[in-house]
């Protein structure tokens, strides 16, 4: 059969409508679960305000941030007004893209974290009544983020396309998603951590009060942070790579398919797949409940596995009917789900604390904490190993398969499908995500609204598949970003070649990047120092702010009477720690993220486009490295921590308890604030990269 | 002035004889000071039998592995025996030739420890008479270890070059010297941690008895821990880094100069600079003394000064004298040792507890544990950028100097020689580095002596000096290994081009790594985790091994009667302390060493030359990367602990202090075990891929 582009363009838009419609179904059946208990509905509205002054403070400093990217777009994208032969309009219309796409992003962010906040109060209602009932608003409440999100990539896409049909386009509304991600994974990141390392040290650790007890200033902000870092951030994070996956195969795909604005039917198979991986997870979503044999975790990691069939079985039908769809490109992509399959199995033999590392860790914990950090950091390098070789194998079968379609642009594109492939499931890791953050604050919920021992233990059980799950899908991110980022490179190449055609340079087309090329290898050393420190002034900035709010919890400790002895009636001033926390986040992500943006900008003014090259590939593999182990080795000592907590090596209050605490409060930052930020460091660079190559190819030092 | 390769020789072996004179003098010089304290003579022993233990051990298994794989060089290299035309000669000699690298390796680290462990005795002596004789003791026991290390490397190579006039030979010789390197740097880190971590926690932590004190079993195996891996450890590295970064400029230049045969002005080029390099380090060390004015920190800084001074003088006078030395190969080579001490004051920065970044680690400690290790973290990520940056600026500084006097072939060969350049001074840099380790044994056998708190002091100071130099020294090393490695990916490429040229297939020549290759991505990716789990292997071998040697040190303090309470005539069971050191260390670093070796062929077999050249570029920057990181923060942690323990942030005992042994503990392995044996595993993994290059021509997968 053969396709059109209205017809794919149809595809498109109905998957986004038909997910949108059950989001909004699902919003209103989470919505129309019962929440009578006062004192829950009381503490879930601080929490849901906490969230709100959050968002809002951190828009408004985004809202500058845009604001200025966007004048600066506007003057020099894609060329420079006063450059020779400028079209008034593209630069219109890239600024409007980059807008647009962060946008799109802070939408679907928010309304997904008000739809969280709704579900925290009455999953810890609903689980009065057992695990089912609770563990079906948990989820749901995280699936209305999951097709949000896709459904919005979906659309702004089809959207950016049809309007203006033009790749380059896509990369600014790309770079505006990705901006915005940046500062939303590390804002958010920040304040999450602040929040959490602060309310367990003084919490916990100083003064004895037991997780989650209303005393506590931080705990309100605690429960903020969980979903303005893991719901909203995760969230942003994901549509970003997303975005930005689709957006390379798109770039690849109309190089190959005759030029910037020729839709083929390379560019419909992006669409489509996208399209049926979107209809996979919202079959997947639906198969989603605890039955009596199994337990929350295996409740979402079965609905991941349907996801995943649905998807191979639709992606082949397709294959099998629509002209021109290549089986080499369904294999790509099915190589790149595979593998990502593999990599989320070998984060989970990592950090899962049924599989022996975990307790090797905890074991250590005995000797104290230097042994706790030692070994953690030992095996979070080792988990590096299975993800690289994963996706070094995946790249280099996507490559092969492809190269006889028609060369090495084929092949970086069947690159480009497999990290499509790989994030064809997205909507349901975004689901299972957004889930934790829910259940963690009905936890919260249940223990401070006093709902009893038994419902702490059901929310308890709730929480620890969430901890589980959520280890599993951020390795699964950092693979699909590691995939995805390889393809932006491909796509960097594509759009300098188009830009030296355009200036009529055509034997200087670049056919790669040569290590022995000094600007190459220039670019590779600098581009490697990046993450590390991306990293450094994100773990800093939660250090600093943990300190500040630790200072503030002793004071009103100190200060406030009758609080340390839970006088009735007598309460933290929770939104003193609240502005702390948001205060502190802003202010430490800015430098982290103009460090990132404005080192790219030298180092392409100094060496050239193929010094950038260099300087992508040298991000790419220090930042996976880096994010690979921040994010297991935080895991690790989560779950090393609640290892022992369930009664192993000493139990709580043994020594071994507590080098696990300092394990899980050093991991803390690791996985949650910087590990998952390099991600979007590095989507974020390769987009400027590519939007500013022909600045780069024009004016460069040596 | 036309120089005949004689002269060269000539100028190369008068270079190493007069070092090897003057080591013999000083060594004797060492000799002859006071040793009259029996106490300390005795314990003195007991450091040099526990060393010798260690060694003759070590040595025993390093020579399974030698006779192994000297029979596989015999086998395989250069060609398979059983291959067409080959030569049973050139078999030969290459087997002799790594054995004789081996040998080499090991007769310096050898002797050096010996006078080492003669010196540290008469240290502690002359420090009752003051800073200035105890010094010098130091320092030229110290000196004897870096002349003999640099001559016999200048020897070595004459010697090579002499015999079999092949710089194929020459990368035998040097895989020889690295292999020994590897096992001893890693053998020896694991072993001198597993010691240092044990005594410290059982000893200064649990029991709170002294550093050094003589009833802690584990205070021996300390001290030859110091000497087994400081001295003859960092004796290896060096060996190593030297020899093959004169290989990797020996190599291009031959290719330069005309063919593997022939040694033209290039590579006398090479010679002539090494043995200027040995001069400069012997003037000086000859300026080494503590004057009325400067501590000991000023004496080590200011002939490291005078080293690098002369260096570029000398070299200079040659270019202006000797026809053809080209003055764009000495601005290579003097940037190469400008960017050196750069990297050197950076991590200065970074590490000493006289800048800010140490004392805001140890501000951070007075919040716990976890703020020491999240800002050690930080700080340590950071201290990467200027490193790297450094590296990647003296390298296309290098190329773009020295490409115009012929392509590229003379652009890698500038680079080489800017290594060449930064490890010209390191004489001088082994003689400051091996001086550390003899002060603090010079310290221990002060306390345990009872020479009193004068004598304690005054080795106090000594001791810091050389801990400030040794992390200088530290980031020194891993800079030069830094552009060594990238010199021998050109000399790997060198070696690939010319049997492709061997085989008759001139139209295949690699004129680079294109990245966009997929085989070289595969490398890239899969090469960057082997550092990560290299690292991991040592770290939780250092992990593994100091829990036995924990519960043994338990043992003793139960059952020896009166230990505990320092009953005269009561002794801890020393040897088996050494014992459990001993044999863990072995056991544990042959699997980290086969890992990257076999890593290296499967890739290599995998993907051929073009994965392996990816291979190499990842091992390269993943290996800086996490060298740099480990090492200042390991640094920065030990000198944080040292800044409480002055008394500021609460002193000794407080809080702050517990959290600053937590973090130096952490710091330990890191920084003199994982750290500095990654940049030895890189050069191994260099040389075996050049090595092995013909066979992966001819048989790989894909």
């Amino acid at each position: 059969m053969q396709l059109g582009i209205n017809t794919v363009y149809a595809i498109g838009l109905l998957a986004a409508i038909v997910a949108f419609i059950y989001a909004v179904y699902l919003a209103l059946w989470v919505k129309k679960q019962k929440n009578e208990n006062k004192t829950i509905e009381r503490i879930a509205g601080l929490i849901r305000d906490g969230a709100k002054t959050f968002m809002r403070k951190e828009y408004t400093v985004l809202a500058y941030f845009v604001a200025g990217a966007a004048v600066l777009i506007f003057l020099f994208l894609p060329k420079p007004l006063w450059a020779e032969g400028v079209d008034l309009n593209q630069n219109l219309t890239m600024t409007l893209a980059y807008i647009a796409g962060a946008i799109f992003s802070a939408v679907a962010g928010t309304i997904g974290i008000m739809v969280a906040s709704l579900a925290n109060a009455r999953a810890a209602e609903a689980a009065t009544h057992g695990i089912k009932p609770a563990f079906l608003i948990g989820f749901r409440g995280g699936a209305v983020m999951g097709l949000l999100v896709v459904g919005s990539c979906l659309l702004g896409v089809i959207g950016m396309l049809f309007i203006t049909g033009n790749s380059s386009m896509l990369l600014g509304f790309s770079f505006g998603a990705s901006s915005l991600a940046l500062f939303a994974k590390a804002g958010g990141g920040i304040f999450t951590k602040t929040a959490d390392v602060s309310a367990d040290l003084a919490g916990k650790v100083e003064l004895g009060i037991p997780e989650d007890d209303p005393r506590n200033p931080a705990v309100i902000a605690d429960n903020v942070g969980d979903n303005v870092g893991d719901v909203a951030g995760m969230g942003a994070d994901l549509f970003d790579s997303n975005i930005a996956s689709m957006t390379a195969a798109l770039v690849m795909a109309m190089a190959l398919d005759g030029g910037k604005g020729k839709i083929g039917v390379l560019s419909m198979m992006v669409i489509v797949y996208a399209a049926l991986g979107l209809i996979s997870s919202i079959v997947g979503i639906l198969t989603a409940k605890v039955t009596d044999k199994g337990g929350p975790t295996k409740a979402l990691n079965n609905s991941t596995y349907v996801t995943t069939g649905v998807f191979l079985v639709l992606t082949a039908l397709a294959t099998l009917l629509f002209k021109g769809f290549e089986w080499r490109i369904w294999g790509a992509s099915a190589v790149g789900l595979f593998v990502g399959v593999i990599i989320g199995l070998a984060t989970n033999y990592f950090t899962d604390d049924n599989a022996p590392i975990v307790k090797k860790v905890a074991h250590a914990s005995k000797t104290g904490p230097a042994f706790t950090i030692l070994s953690g950091v030992s095996y979070g390098f080792m988990s590096v190993l299975p993800a690289m070789v994963g996706i070094a194998v995946s790249a280099m079968v996507a490559y092969k398969l492809c190269e006889p379609l028609g060369g090495p642009g084929y092949a970086m594109y069947g690159i480009s499908m497999a990290a499509v492939g790989m994030l064809s499931i997205v909507g349901m890791i975004i689901s299972n995500d957004a889930y934790g953050p829910i259940v963690d604050n009905a936890r919260g919920l249940a223990e401070m609204g006093g709902l009893g021992e038994e419902t702490i233990r059901v929310a308890d059980e709730l929480d620890s598949a969430g901890n589980t799950v959520k280890a599993v899908t951020k390795g699964f991110a950092i693979g699909a970003a590691g995939l995805t980022v390889i393809s932006l490179l491909g796509a960097f190449m594509s759009e300098v070649n188009s830009a030296l055609v355009e200036l009529g340079r055509t034997a200087e087309q670049l056919i790669g990047f040569d290590v022995m090329n000094p600007n190459v290898f220039f670019g590779i050393m600098v581009g490697a120092a990046i993450p590390a420190v991306f990293s450094a002034l994100l773990i800093l900035g939660v250090d600093k702010n943990a300190q500040r709010m630790i200072a503030e919890i002793h004071r009103q400790f100190k200060e406030i009477k009758g609080l340390a002895e839970g006088k009735p009636g007598v309460e933290p001033e929770y939104n003193k720690c609240i502005d702390i926390a948001t205060t502190g986040a802003l202010k430490e992500l800015i430098p982290a993220g103009l460090f990132a943006i404005i080192s790219t900008l030298i180092v392409g003014f100094i060496g050239g486009v193929n010094a950038i090259g260099g300087f992508l590939l040298g991000n790419i593999i220090s930042g996976l490295l880096l994010a690979l182990f921040m994010s297991n080795a935080g895991g690790l000592w989560d779950n090393a921590k609640k290892y022992i907590e369930s009664g192993n090596e000493g139990g709580k209050g043994s020594d071994a308890h507590k080098a696990g605490v300092i394990g899980d409060t050093v991991g803390d930052p690791f996985k949650d604030t910087a590990g998952p930020s390099i991600n979007t460091q590095i989507t974020v660079v390769s987009l400027v990269a590519s939007l500013v190559a022909t600045l780069f190819i024009n004016f460069h030092l040596f």
